[in-house]
């Protein structure tokens, strides 16, 4: 089956917002066996609209469509099709009931201007939207497809869960499922190397990647159901965990965060942090978490080096080795913990900006975690931005945690 | 001058990746009165490729297109390109010097597939890439303009910046310049409202729009040349600056945290945080800023109740008014002024997750900013989802300290 995308709205066309609605859908699309050859952003003009809608439904078999369904007279998603398809545009009354319910359920004023939305032709079937007050369309004539989404992300994304993607799948030859093992603490080549035994494999196949977390082992298998997809991932995924062993940190939509905090959860221990160069962004990380209450005792984000010695640091240690060392990384660990009552310190101490301090260079990072009896440490400098330096060492800070609170309970 | 970008690459049709480089570039044509017209991504596929870009060609001025061009079998842009105008592909002796210094410089082994970079076609002059091996191209033929650059975004940035833009600048009848001032404590209708008196010009014309970080008014001009239209602006600016007052926090790039950092330096204070719902966020925020060291004494980031007496919130304060309460805000300030040696303390208690706590909803939070002897205070109740909720909440807080420190000097 081949896919097309096009996303309507003026506001793409003048970089006011970025069109994330096609990204997100085109990695859906695999999952069932379609490909996406064509992606299209167009302003609320009706000529060039009606080029790319013309265009899109002559050569896809599923043109999908975002944007241009509100109830404004730039929004013209619905016209255009009709047009194109030279159907008439008529008020359904089903869907009149329901956009009026849904004002009168907030108890705004309904402007005869909404009934557009309520508006069908007949080779569109409404497709609910219980987020918003636009329904979709689900348009199916001469055998080819037409989905009409609002470009609103939540609403669309609901849409589509719900209502579009049990439909493609019913109608898939066949579907694709992936499972991604998120690792961390080996090289992309070591990953691909561990797996090599598996690697040969073509359904599950298995790719390898480097991402900003880690590296991600993803093995997809292609099936006539999802059921039967899943029943040839569930070996290979287990033989993959094994070859792995304690690098897997979580899967598919884990994050890094996450996976410490459940670990954390456990064996029942809590974590305090003293942060410095990433000023506060360890704690953001780890207090993302729902529940993130129950383990996190807190953070002393010690910018000043006059805070780490009121905090606890020693000012003999960062006499002797300097603020940014390993061993103040370690003081602050083991003052965290001490100050804030914890199980475990993390401390952190580097150069987030891009000068040199203390002969170290831009981006270094000294990161140690104790339970008091136990320290492991690390460190790094990679700088690319004051940004990118602070994230990279909040995914080493909480590598280097979930390392430290495996080795915990052997 | 009509205006198409074309972006080319599998990746963003399997959705590995977003295309962000189409809306950052929309975003820089209206400065030079280019209207965009279309925008299009296609995968590394010959045919595919060979369509979209004929079409272009055929009904845009300008084509901008991005990705395709590194050292790959798949890159295949410059190919294409190449083809659509019947012009044959030559190495450039000056790219290939350029190409294999740069090999060169790195210590890098250079592999002759890289030779592939340095090629041109007659229509074609390079445009240099300081930043990475493969130049871009400056297409010219028949009246009509190309411009190859690659799919990298600080590479492609870098580019259009330095090279292309200036170019288009001096072709353009034309230029459009803006100025935007960012406000903070003003609803869109009274940011409208003040100025009012300044709305019916046309040239330079206002807008105004509702943004994360508060109500932003930007003002634009059109000019032949950008001096000109920073002269149409400068008066108008300074008009909009006199109405709005102290809300203008910042223009154009500024963040809340920078304007509030400037000031805090300006009035030579330091500032010292303890936050709880937050978690770190505001800090993160605080820091995110170059040269932050000189006023962010540290945040203690007091997510658990203990933290909070430990830090030095009296434990009477929370037993009396809970957690999640005004005086215990203005106690976290004060206990963070008082604990961090700091001229203005900053607290903030609330919930970010989903769950009603103290019977307040999910969302809410106390804000409090002192300076041991005068105190300000805000609450709110935003919730849509943790992270949204987190985000908010730091808007809210520099905006309180901001305020805060600009009556400190009154």
């Amino acid at each position: 089956m081949r896919a097309e995308i096009l996303s309507v709205g003026t506001e793409i066309m003048l970089g006011e917002i970025t069109d994330t609605n096609a990204a997100w859908l085109a990695g859906r699309l695999p999952a069932f066996g379609i490909d996406l050859l064509y992606v299209s952003q167009v302003g609320d003009n009706p000529g060039r609209m009606h080029e790319i809608f013309e265009r899109a439904w002559g050569r896809s078999d599923l043109v999908i469509v975002t944007g241009g369904l509100g109830p404004t007279e730039d929004d013209i998603t619905r016209e255009t099709v009709a047009a194109l398809l030279g159907e008439p545009l008529t008020v359904d009354a089903e869907q009149e009931r329901i956009v009026r319910a849904w004002f009168e359920g907030r108890g705004w004023a309904f402007g005869e201007r909404n009934l557009k939305q309520a508006m069908l032709i007949p080779s569109a079937r409404a497709i609910v939207n219980p987020r918003g007050t636009a329904p979709g369309w689900w348009v199916e004539r001469d055998g080819r497809v037409m989905v009409l989404m609002p470009g609103v992300p939540p609403e669309m994304y609901y849409m589509w869960e719900t209502e579009v993607e049990p439909e493609l799948e019913r109608r898939a030859d066949s579907v694709l499922v992936s499972r991604t093992l998120k690792t961390l603490g080996m090289g992309e080549g070591t990953v691909d190397e561990t797996l090599s035994p598996l690697l040969a494999g073509t359904n599950p196949s298995i790719g390898i990647y480097a991402r900003g977390d880690g590296v991600h082992a993803r093995v997809s298998a292609k099936a006539r159901t999802r059921e039967e997809a899943w029943r040839l991932i569930e070996p290979v995924e287990t033989e993959a965990r094994r070859l792995l062993g304690p690098i897997v940190w979580g899967i598919d939509d884990d994050t890094l965060a996450g996976g410490v905090g459940r670990l954390l959860n456990e064996r029942g221990l809590t974590v305090a942090v003293m942060e410095s160069a990433t000023g506060g962004a360890i704690a953001d990380a780890l207090t993302s978490v729902d529940g993130s209450a129950e383990y996190v005792r807190g953070s002393l984000v010690t910018y000043a080096t006059e805070t780490k010695i009121l905090m606890g640091v020693p000012a003999e240690v960062i006499a002797a080795h300097g603020v940014i060392s390993r061993e103040t990384s370690e003081a602050m660990a083991q003052a965290a913990r001490a100050r804030l009552g914890a199980d475990v310190g993390l401390g952190l101490t580097g150069i987030a900006g891009s000068e040199t301090v203390e002969g170290q260079p831009p981006g270094t990072m000294h990161i140690a975690v104790t339970d008091g009896t136990r320290t492991a440490y690390t460190h790094s400098a990679f700088y690319q931005g004051r940004d990118a330096s602070k994230r990279r060492a909040v995914t080493e800070a909480l590598g280097l945690l979930r390392g430290f609170v495996m080795g915990q309970g052997a």
